[in-house]
């Protein structure tokens, strides 16, 4: 049984709205250890949906169709299915009265044309949306099901949610382990992480499955047969990578997490930035409650700024440099002093194109870790990558560094 | 002549890497007044390729093909279209011997493996690949023409601007409008935007495209006949936009937009944040060149900050609040005073989930613009927006005052 995915929209092909849902259904199939076997955007078109479905349903075949399901006179993918299956659209009374109380509930008035919402192929089981207006529906077609959704994305993966697990189970396709353990890393290029891992013990124990977001990695592992060796398996996975590990939750972030490590030690943070430009403020607030450990982040750009928000020596910049050890050093305890907070982190580079030296090329950076035990200084050349990729290494090293304050204490 | 696109690569359907290349040829054919017919996104498979492209060669297609040209065992496209078109893959020496050189000149040794970059099928057309090693080909086949580019984007990317046109020529497509005008807009939903451009006088005269990527809008108009109606209409469109149009530029950032604006008038700048968290500052420091104009930005996110690092007084947070107009301008004012720019603006705001308050309700917010001339306070109140997206609103907001207050300057 091989799974399809049908995407349905004009607005996908003109370039005007982006096509997510599919690498939506493949995330959530993957956790099921199934994998996805094809993809089609196709246009708001009757004949092209309808002669797509036939051709499809030739083979056993799960097909997952998102879109056209809306109230406009573009949107055809029940009428598709049905001349696809070869039957009538018949209107559902009952889901018709669900609508009308779902639009008074929010003392707005149904319009005509969204009656046709409760039209679906005849023959077909409705698919309770719970997070829209359109419900879905599925049914079955020689040796195919298809199972149509609809395409807003935030409704389309609520539905996933909902509905997969039996969809997946009534087309007979196995969900051979869901149990994935997830690890959120940091630190490590993908290639040098592939080598580590099938060098472990137990490695068959496990199959992979790795998603680069540069500069992180979410890294999966579900057990293949043996739950003991996967088990173990996983405790070597944890020492080996060790601190680069920052989270093991399936939705996180390496901001919230180092806030978390901040919090339980009762932490408040100042920040100081210079080359990432605001970068590692903006992911940490982007975390609610954020408020509660962030006091303050002075992104001094310019030299003045740093002497006059931070307490920079005039002497230290001119000896060393705004790009130096000394100056990440005075920027951390700085900030640190003047906020009042428990730690403070600080980040001084060149993040090019232009501003390099033979001394200090584009790339060069100092993170500074200032906390009551004093300051950790990290200095860090990186090589061949752009000033977004920079700002962001950069500040998920710094983000890395506060971590391995708190692991320090203790 | 339909066009056609096919994405090879397990690693797009398994949730490893998002297939974004449709989007972008997509996009490069819109530019052209043409349109996308179908994407399909298939596995690395001999078979599933070679029928696909069979299946599609039927009609009079332009086929766009990414991916599947890498050197190792799993990459089928070569073998695929030969097999589809009914011919052999035969090795093109004077392909073998510029990637002979190409590896030289970076001192590197070419595998054996990568003998097979040079490997076409027998009467297809090498496309140069000016970008990376493995080049592209073309062929025709009965109504069709098969177009095969590297899945790299960067690649893909780049030999769609060297190639396309060239194309879309031989395969008999006209492109219809190639002097588009993009107008980049900030400040005005989509909905109201269709409603505003349609009662303008000449509306006849233009195809529009739209492209939101929230909170901007991207427009793109085309002239559909009388090139002088087009004229006329730009310029109604330009009067009834206003300051909404940030930037006429088809690549450009509202950020690098303000920077200009500011550094045509000699003017610095400093940025005081609160609810933004930093946000501006990464969003401005993401140009390069950035540091020439931004000297600091305070993101002073705890009240005991805000009056240490910007001066805002005790007083003024016991009486009116964090979140007041009052603050949001001796935010603006203290960081312009501190820092010595010519202007400044500043962020007060609640993000949410949690902070709202009956009077100050999540979603409020207010931006402070401070200059020579004096200061000016907005507020305004986001309804129905998630916290990642009030930062962003709010942060384009701030841009848009900065940018209002260098009109100001005449």
């Amino acid at each position: 049984m091989r799974i399809v995915f049908l995407a349905i929209g004009d607005e996908l092909l003109r370039g005007e709205s982006r096509e997510g849902n599919g690498a939506v259904l493949s995330d959530r199939l993957g956790t099921r250890g199934v994998r996805l076997d094809q993809v089609r955007v196709l246009r708001d078109d009757f004949e092209t949906i309808a002669s797509a479905l036939q051709d499809l349903c030739r083979t056993p075949t799960l097909i997952v169709v998102s879109g056209g399901l809306g109230p406009t006179d573009d949107d055809f993918t029940r009428a598709a299915v049905a001349r696809a299956v070869g039957v009538e659209v018949v209107r559902d009374e009952s889901v018709l009265d669900g609508l009308r109380v779902w639009y008074q509930a929010r003392g707005r008035t149904m319009a005509e044309a969204n009656h046709r919402q409760a039209d679906f192929p005849q023959g077909a089981e409705v698919l309770a949306n719970l997070h829209g207006t359109a419900p879905g529906f599925t049914l079955i077609h020689g040796a195919a099901r298809i199972a149509c959704l609809p395409g807003v994305p935030r409704e389309f993966a609520a539905m996933l949610d909902d509905h997969l697990d039996d969809l997946l189970q009534r087309s007979g396709v196995a969900t051979l382990h869901r149990h994935e353990a997830t690890f959120r890393l940091f630190g490590i290029p993908e290639s040098d992480l592939q080598v580590l891992l099938s060098r472990l013990p137990h490695w068959s124990a496990a199959t992979m499955r790795s998603l680069p977001s540069w500069p992180e990695i979410r890294l999966m592992l579900a057990p293949r047969g043996d739950a003991e060796a996967f088990a173990t398996l996983l405790t070597h996975v944890r020492g080996a990578l060790g601190t680069r590990i920052y989270s093991e939750r399936r939705e996180d972030t390496h901001a919230a997490a180092t806030l978390r490590a901040l919090a339980v030690r009762g932490a408040t943070l100042a920040v100081a930035e210079s080359c990432t430009g605001g970068l590692i403020g903006h992911l940490l607030t982007e975390v609610p409650g954020a408020s509660a450990t962030l006091l303050v982040d002075a992104v001094t750009y310019a030299d003045d700024a740093k002497r006059e928000f931070l307490g920079v020596a005039a002497g230290t910049l001119a000896t060393h440099g705004a790009v130096s050890e000394q100056t990440a050093r005075e920027m951390a305890e700085g900030v640190r002093y003047r906020s009042g907070a428990t730690v403070a982190v600080a980040t001084t580079g060149i993040a090019g194109p232009a501003g390099g030296t033979d001394a200090k090329p584009v790339g060069t950076v100092f993170v500074a870790v200032a906390g009551p035990d004093g300051t950790v200084v990290r200095g860090v050349r990186y090589v061949g990558i752009d000033r977004s990729r920079f700002k962001l290494s950069v500040a998920h090293l710094a983000l890395a560094e506060l971590r391995s304050w708190v692991l320090r204490q203790g």
